[in-house]
């Protein structure tokens, strides 16, 4: 009896993330175990959210654009962390830039380490309030989870690597990306660490 | 033995809203029997959102500027009406405006109406797909509710009325709201359907 090869059947949620974004942080901790409970698999998609929101004539994220939204942001970040038993410290630098760490991350997103690297760059800037765009900072990142860093820093920043990155933003504005974090299940697009849930529940309707 | 006056220790959620916003239609439709599980007493705040977006500089809905995130919001609004089995049809005006009903509101906000009310007039907006702001729009609202029209729209119609509606308002933007719907547990500011049920629970866990 020929059984259907995992690969093929196993339903999937695409989680597009920016390195910068605070509610894309509570979704980093919380996807794999919410994902792998119900089966469900994680692709791991990195972009930069900067050139989407320049996009909309903003040269910074909303939270700093809009004062009240942004102070309210804060406090909802507050709640929301510990709702999701996740550790938190307002970021004294936001949004943070993450261009050298993004391209680790869309170099690795199919590796095994891709999820412990995302969760310690978040954790990183969200809960220890360090730098996480310079390459002491992914290089110690890198050797916490135990991933060769000169080698990886290396091929991050190679032409290939750097362009993989500005397609993956190109894709993320052609689909219609507008914030982060971002889940897709084929083309069902779901905003927002609020939806996460709503998210794999679809996921796991599917045949 | 003296029992404490209820009125004093019934905790309370403030339901700050506007006609035309979308997710507050959401909250409207839910929010009576989620509080009313939990012996919360809810405090309809209707206040006029488009002057508030005015300050920052918007013409209009954050849905109707941003075309990704509007595109987005009907989708996602599709979704969550079928999560929380309400009605919807995307209508064909948005944001439909309200003044004339929010005056009602203001007037009613204390009376055993205005849940009815409001519910009727989001659903003539958000499921009918019908204008709600013209003199007869609301007098058949208030008919098929059982109010007297004539009488509640002279008197919303008022000038101390009006006075009340913009005072509202006011005490909106002075109180760092930005959006809606809005909901305050005493200063505890919680914004969209996605945190109706954080406030109740917030409400619930107070002494």
């Amino acid at each position: 009896m020929i059984q259907p090869a995992k690969e093929i059947t196993k339903r999937k949620v695409e989680f597009w993330f920016d390195f910068g974004s605070n509610y894309s942080y509570l979704s980093a901790m919380r996807i794999d175990d919410l994902a792998s409970k119900s089966g469900i698999e994680v692709a791991w998609r990195p972009f930069l959210l900067g050139p989407i929101f320049q996009s909309f004539g903003w040269n910074s994220s909303p939270f700093v654009l809009q004062k009240q939204k942004g102070a309210y942001t804060w406090k909802d970040m507050e709640r929301q962390a510990r709702k999701f038993d996740v550790a938190w410290t307002q970021p004294t630098t936001f949004p943070r830039k993450a261009i050298l760490p993004l391209r680790v991350a869309a170099l690795g997103m199919e590796k095994p380490w891709i999820g412990h690297f995302v969760r310690a760059t978040m954790v990183r800037n969200f809960a220890d309030d360090k730098d996480i765009e310079s390459e002491d900072a992914v290089r110690e990142v890198l050797a916490a989870i135990d991933v060769a860093a000169d080698e990886v820093i290396a091929q991050a920043q190679s032409d290939e690597n750097k362009a993989r990155l500005r397609q993956a933003t190109e894709t993320a504005a052609a689909r219609g990306i507008f914030g982060a974090p971002m889940f897709f299940v084929g083309d069902e697009m779901f905003w927002g660490n609020d939806r996460l849930e709503d998210a794999i529940d679809y996921a796991s309707s599917l045949a």
